[in-house]
């Protein structure tokens, strides 16, 4: 059976994967990433350690069928080129395909995590099976990777799937990213933590839990719901209502027969979170399609690092 | 070279057209529409008049290679059934593809109009050669076709393309679906005309335009804001406002080559509504996407009913 390199870069860590079309791993391996502000060191160094991961497997580059990089976006999938993302200075227009395609003699398909996640998820988690599938990134910021027909949708510049500069307010507060309104703006992890070290109130429990004020972030909003404190939950219900607005529009838009969430909404659990925003998307489609809406959390958890890269792998060879 | 027929039902005429894969029309008729209220009887002389002339083009119906119809939604494509459109009453479950079927001897496929329409677009007018099309209807309602990765994009039960649906507005007006807060509640032609009739000032040129309060329409305001008339002109400019912001999310989520806008947008042309929303969509997206989103007109003018049909009847056989 083919062997497929996986390679999932996040802004902290790097995930290496051997496995195969069926999903089953081989070989893996995690490390932390300090980007050294030269994108070429940093992927000469990623390439390194692929090739010591591969012998330590006991294979060659060469018996690879594909190899599959998860990056963060912006980038251009079909060029290769990660093209700038906050978390990895110095990765301006970054060669990552054309790089390790050189190191290690094998194609190299490179996806945004978004994507790569959506394809995992479609493959072998909470979107098997699925024709139409939506996966929601809810981390720093909020993305969307769609897998639609059967195909992942990149749309014209690896557009699609951009949700989280969509809007959800008008007129809207600002976003990071120069836009208002945008859901990102309302929901993203970033935003999100800005907003609770500015208005957390001096005796609430999810101070208390964080430590100190410049501590918050959104997991002490969630574990303070979880204990019962009604300003995290008033917290809760407000990222559940404009994320409903957002999960609203996309239904109409694309029709996904699953909305795919990660991250936090595994974090808050169904009772918090899932369930009543559910009940709010449903609210806000036509009964016809709220009842074939179905939102549920991503099923791979820990293993998406791995399966990510090797779905991109995959794409390759399509 | 293989024939085609298509049906194109409206509420209040149907085309029929005999064509090839090419786009060239062999044979054509249009018709007055009068549903009688029961949809078999309909679809028995619908059926009938297809016959008539494929007749007078020299054809027998075995000779063709497939049947499209484009019909008003909502509607099941993959049963071929009508659901129950406002405008064509008694058409409830409608069994279309099954009776034109029967009657004719060919496979037949059934697509709403707004798909069938961005089909026409993408393979003979404004949307050739892209790989990923949004066509938008404005007319009574307003829904969207969407030809991503070159393929029709349905979603689960036809729902895909609905963004007359999706939000623009928080809290929002009332629309017809029983929602709020939908675009075609702010730039549909009926929820529009309504709103003319509602507020046009009693002594405007919109009004003497139209000879009289009820006769109010878009077209109409069109006319007058052509002819400087300052209330037409603040309508239009709320009209491009609301249809930007839907276009934007549209452009976040599946970012299109091509945004194709037909009926109101065509009549009112470049100066007084192409231009203006340009500049409004593209204030609403990053300047890497705004540059690269080009929002077009309709190409295929009174040739869209012909089309359409035979573009449907093209995808029975991919």
């Amino acid at each position: 059976m083919d062997r497929f390199l996986g390679i999932d870069i996040g802004g902290t860590k790097v995930a290496f994967a051997v496995g195969t079309s069926d999903g089953a791993i081989l070989a893996g391996r995690r490390r932390p990433l300090a980007p050294t502000g030269d994108a070429l060191r940093d992927l000469a160094r990623i390439a390194e350690d692929a090739t010591a991961l591969l012998a330590s497997a006991g294979l060659r580059a060469s018996e690879l069928a594909a190899v599959g990089v998860s990056a963060p976006g912006p980038l251009d999938s079909s060029a290769g080129l990660v093209l700038g993302p906050p978390n990895l200075p110095g990765w301006t227009r970054a060669p990552v395909a054309e790089v390790l395609a050189q190191a290690l003699g094998r194609p190299v398909r490179l996806e945004n995590d978004a994507n790569a996640a959506a394809l995992a998820e479609w493959r072998f988690g909470a979107g098997r099976g699925e024709d139409d599938v939506a996966y929601l990134t809810l981390s720093t910021g909020l993305g969307a990777g769609l897998v639609l027909g059967s195909r992942l949708h990149r749309g014209r510049l690896d557009g699609a799937g951009e949700i989280g500069h969509a809007s959800v307010e008008y007129p809207g507060e600002a976003c990071a990213c120069g836009l208002s309104g945008c859901l990102e703006a309302y929901v993203g992890g970033a935003a999100w933590a800005r907003r609770l070290r500015a208005i957390a109130p001096g005796d609430s429990r999810i101070l208390a839990l964080a430590g100190g004020r410049e501590a918050l972030s959104p997991v002490h909003a969630v574990e303070a719901a979880r204990a019962g404190d009604a300003f995290a939950r008033a917290e809760l219900q407000r990222v559940v209502e404009y994320l409903s607005r957002g999960i609203a529009n996309l239904c109409f838009t694309v029709s996904p027969a699953v909305v795919i969430l990660g991250t936090i909404a595994v974090a808050a659990g169904e009772e918090l979170f899932l369930a009543p925003l559910r009940e709010r998307v449903r609210a806000r489609l036509w009964p016809r399609l709220a009842a074939e809406v179905h939102i549920v959390p991503a099923a791979l958890g820990e293993r998406t690092a791995e399966l990510a890269g090797i779905c991109v792998a995959l794409e390759a060879l399509r």
